[in-house]
């Protein structure tokens, strides 16, 4: 670490030579293996770019020059190079370095990120601004191939074409969105990649142009009526020229001179400028060059062999019991199609995708097309099972209402990752699923409470004719045993566990088994509770609610989810309108505000959502009354 | 009309000569015009696609076929043609036909729509339906030059492309969104439309390439290799064929003979092929062909001159009032800048865009794009106002939450449609916002009860450091006097109106004068009322709203906003919250059902949202209770 030790200011990098600025880009390269491989993180997509980001702060000035980053997993060696070196240990943990450009965290992180496809209309806000205050800073921003296939790119970049803003727009090209990328635009990319003798082409085209007076007088007319058009197309990138851009490329990403060579010699161009760089995700960490998309995002690990530290759980995920129960379903059920947004593995459909091909579809990072084609091949009598995770549907509030519900299409929507998801902090957690989806009508809403009922969910999910949310936490199950048989759940029937007592738990998905065992903290107090799981968020069992909230003296609902029209606002709702008397309910979930980072146990602790808080809470209740 | 009226089954158009077709057009026309004229409705759009219609018609088998609109404004030819002709004088009436395709009314309506961008996404799911069904049937998706800079249908595109599948798209080019269409694919296409010569370039090309070998080798071997892309470049439609697909155009899409031979030419090709025909917004009614954009959307017009029979109201409209409010801020507030969605003319910034014209942006079909673009804009020291309907910033929920709120970035969003929005029906109707939004921390929703509160509203959001929205609703304001000057309204806090009575009413934005009037029918009777105007739909104002509900005997809150997630109940979460009894709470609202077409009062009076019907039910709670 000679060299990044001695670095204080952003700008020493200025002065480095060719040389120095390499054993930098190896120096910041192994602070950002041995991190992640304690904390966890965004590996390979930072790797990829450590050259790029040298190259940038070699360029042009930060934080006057903007630098937008797309995304943002991408960005560890700019976090470490502006002034977070010393922090960088503490990275994605609670209370340290987040994950993800942030605006609160360092002035050099001109615009927080955290979903794909932004930055180019935030980097196109800032240039506008820029050009009517008569300000002169460059604005950059960088944007993955995968992160380009998002709908929110493309408007921005239809948008940059006709401003002609002096902007840059860096195509980091990786073949990548977390897996491999997917789409026409993808097969584009590849062909520039791949034409030979790129620059030769270009001064052939000279020769070629030269030439055709030689072909005879006709033609010769046409050719020069079409002679921009025809420049743009001979050379690579025309459909980024089409689009009003210039484009420069292909560079090597990796390859330190040549990216600092063509940032100088372009930094100053005027209009839009488009640079395509190519990269290799992992880039310098050969364990992650081999499995780029296994080390895109990851726990903690042994450097040494690339292997994860924690060892593989007994346990299942959620994911893994939705990636075989929807496998197993498929067998029986022809009509069953599963589609993802670039997200095969995450979401577990790949091995979905291995054995029913023609039944899957990887539709890149666009949430918005993925649930308006699953509502499509729903129109056209198949039963999609669309994964997301919960974060992520946002992007699809409109499809889910507009193409799906709407017309009452029997789409599936699997939202993974609901709740709290830890580490990627609030620009990841799933909790605002309930809220935002709620106020559909026509939409059925279910939460499991453990892995068993996930798979009667999905089972009676592929067997109904209506759409419906099934939603589920990241990580493990809770571990119960498995039914032999799939069974159809009744649509909005909850489930009384127990009806022993004056608390009645009315509880939400992930928190029924922490809600079971607060129950059990607070028997020991001799508090007896009664504890209806929910199961569905939407409609809700109001015959049993309604029934099991006589005369009891608190009624307790919990969520993972904000408070603020969630879950026990439905309830809210319901004890209203049929007039029953609520200055004793009480609602558990998340505050107005946006989650920091953390261990997840961490973090439901802190919101009081652990059956340690919840039974105290209740105690305390108990013992005082609310008032 | 002898040829329309003596069909009775859509095929029966296939026996016509095309002379007889050419009359088909014009009684289409005519009976466009003329039920438009009465009902109004989407003119100008479904002028444009006649021909295309009819040569659709021509040469598909529908509904065996599928064929889906975008935006579906321009779909009233189709409707026409498929048995719908003598309903047609029901269009946009309540309990008529609907002004969009709509699944639910006819089985020739494949995909119901009212949103833009969809289509591609829907056709591309449907086409894969069928091939995973081994069935032959032909999927047309018919989009605009304006929807098609909407991302989701870019995204569709990226998957159409790799995913090679059997389809046409027919993109409908007539230089509009809904007004003159923006950005860099709408500057190709224009080059596209006037390049010289089109056929002649392509031949010419051919002659061009076989002329290469004179050239020389080197050049040659480099000519070779790069044929196919050459080819691609050379003709019209590049960018297109970049994406994938195979580009066929311009053809004149009013022109009725050539459409039906492409159409018939094309129709068997195999993968997505793109077929670019231009039209004329407006065709055929000269009113319209001169003001397409006026003509667009309308009410009811005088068919000789093409007036609005409607005569100018003396009371201004909310959109009115915005444009004059901001427009005067931004004399005022050199920061604040203005965004709209392809909507200058609807959102009422047409007059910033003329005298402000480098502070105005008008992003095109693109919510997503303009919110994060005003999020960029805030972070580097402006005031945007994004001015979006209602309905529309369904589309952009991930980027308020994500880019916006995250981010504490101070935009104003402003919510013009909000509400129900009478005879574009239940794609239209913006009654989701309150409860989509309210479930994101550090938002601020504010929604005015009459023109001088807006006023002040919109001059509050411009001076503080935060996000807001403001909701407002279609049509006219109420006709109150303005205040000379403007004021800062402190955020969070309501306005009691009266305190004289045992039921308090909570009222927000369009509701608070139903409540004041239905209050003055109640105190006929002698009930008398309490009223809040909430003005701020979150935060709530605790302290006012706690301190009035004391000793009340009934709460009703009321809204025009769905009641799932929305105003009323976060007055209950308020009242829960603090342990309030609640049994007496009734709130108004609008039920948990896509709302249908028609008269906004009508519609409102359906749901016991008029003073009359609120003055009713709290007459009959009060003489009976609630119970």
């Amino acid at each position: 670490m000679g060299i990044l030790k001695k670095m204080n200011e952003p700008d020493d990098l200025k002065l480095l030579l060719p040389q120095q600025l390499q054993q930098l880009a190896g120096e910041l390269r192994e602070l950002i293996i041995n991190t992640v491989a304690k904390n966890g993180g965004h590996l390979a997509p930072s790797l990829g770019t450590v050259e790029l980001t040298i190259a940038l702060y070699k360029a042009f000035n930060f934080p006057s020059d903007k630098l937008i980053w797309d995304v943002g997993h991408q960005a560890y060696a700019h976090k470490i190079l502006s002034g977070r070196r010393d922090k960088f240990g503490t990275l994605r943990q609670k209370n340290g370095i987040t994950g993800f450009p942030n605006r609160f965290e360092s002035k050099y992180d001109a615009f927080g990120v955290g979903h794909a496809s932004t930055s180019i209309s935030a980097a196109l806000g800032i240039a506008a601004a820029r050009d009517i205050d008569n300000a002169k800073y460059k604005v950059i921003a960088v944007i993955g191939d995968g992160a380009l296939t998002g709908g929110e790119a493309f408007e921005a970049l239809n948008n940059v074409g006709a401003m002609k803003k002096d902007m840059l727009i860096i195509l980091n090209d990786n073949e990548m969105s977390i897996a491999k990328n997917v789409g026409a635009l993808s097969g584009y990319l590849s062909q520039i990649r791949t034409a030979p003798e790129y620059t030769k082409v270009k001064k052939d085209f000279g020769k070629l142009l030269s030439a055709l007076p030689k072909v005879g007088q006709t033609v010769y007319k046409t050719a020069e009526i079409l002679k921009d058009s025809v420049k743009n197309a001979f050379i690579a990138g025309g459909l980024f020229e089409e689009m009003g851009l210039s484009y420069i490329g292909p560079v090597d990403g990796n390859d330190l001179d040549a990216v600092i060579s063509v940032l100088q010699r372009i930094k100053n161009m005027s209009g839009p400028v488009l640079l395509h760089v190519f990269t290799k995700k992992g880039k310098g960490y050969l364990p992650a060059e081999q499995a780029p998309a296994k080390f895109h995002g990851v726990g903690s690990f042994d450097v040494t062999t690339g292997q994860a530290l924690k060892k593989a759980a007994a346990v299942p995920t959620y994911t893994n019991v939705f990636s075989q129960t929807l496998l197993q379903l498929a067998g029986e059920n022809e009509k069953i199609v599963a589609i993802t947004a670039a997200m095969p593995d995450g979401t577990g459909l790949s091995n979905f995708a291995k054995i029913y091909p023609q039944r899957f579809f990887d539709v890149g990072i666009a949430e918005e097309h993925a649930l308006t084609m699953a509502a499509g091949l729903a129109a056209a009598g198949k039963k999609p099972f669309v994964a997301l995770y919960s974060t992520f549907a946002q992007r699809g509030y409109d499809q889910i209402l507009h193409d799906i519900c709407l017309q009452k299409l029997p789409v599936v929507i699997c939202l993974d990752r609901a709740g709290i998801v830890g580490e990627d902090g609030p620009t990841h957690h799933g909790v605002f699923d309930y809220s935002f989806l709620r106020n559909i009508p026509d939409i059925i809403i279910s939460a499991p409470k453990d892995e068993n009922e996930f798979r009667h969910l999905i089972y009676t999910a592929a067997s109904i004719d209506k759409p419906m949310v099934i939603r589920y936490p990241r990580g493990q199950a809770v571990g119960v045993s498995l039914d032999s048989g799939l069974q159809n759940l009744s649509i909005g029937k909850a489930e009384l566990l127990q009806d022993n007592g004056e608390i009645l738990i009315i509880a939400a998905g992930t928190m029924v088994y922490p809600a079971i065992e607060a129950a059990g903290i607070l028997a020991m107090d001799n508090i007896s509770c009664s504890i209806i799981n929910a199961r569905f968020i939407k409609p809700l069992d109001e015959q049993l609610i309604l029934e099991t909230v006589k005369n009891k003296k608190y009624i307790v609902t919990i969520e993972e989810n904000v408070l603020a029209g969630g879950f026990g606002s439905a309830v809210l709702e319901l004890l209203a309108d049929n007039h029953i008397a609520m200055n004793n309910v009480i609602r558990m979930g998340l505050p107005d505000v946006f989650i920091p980072q953390g261990p997840r146990n961490e973090l439901l602790a802190d919101n009081n959502l652990t059956a340690e808080k919840i039974a105290a809470n209740i105690k305390n209740i108990a013992d005082n009354g609310v008032i």
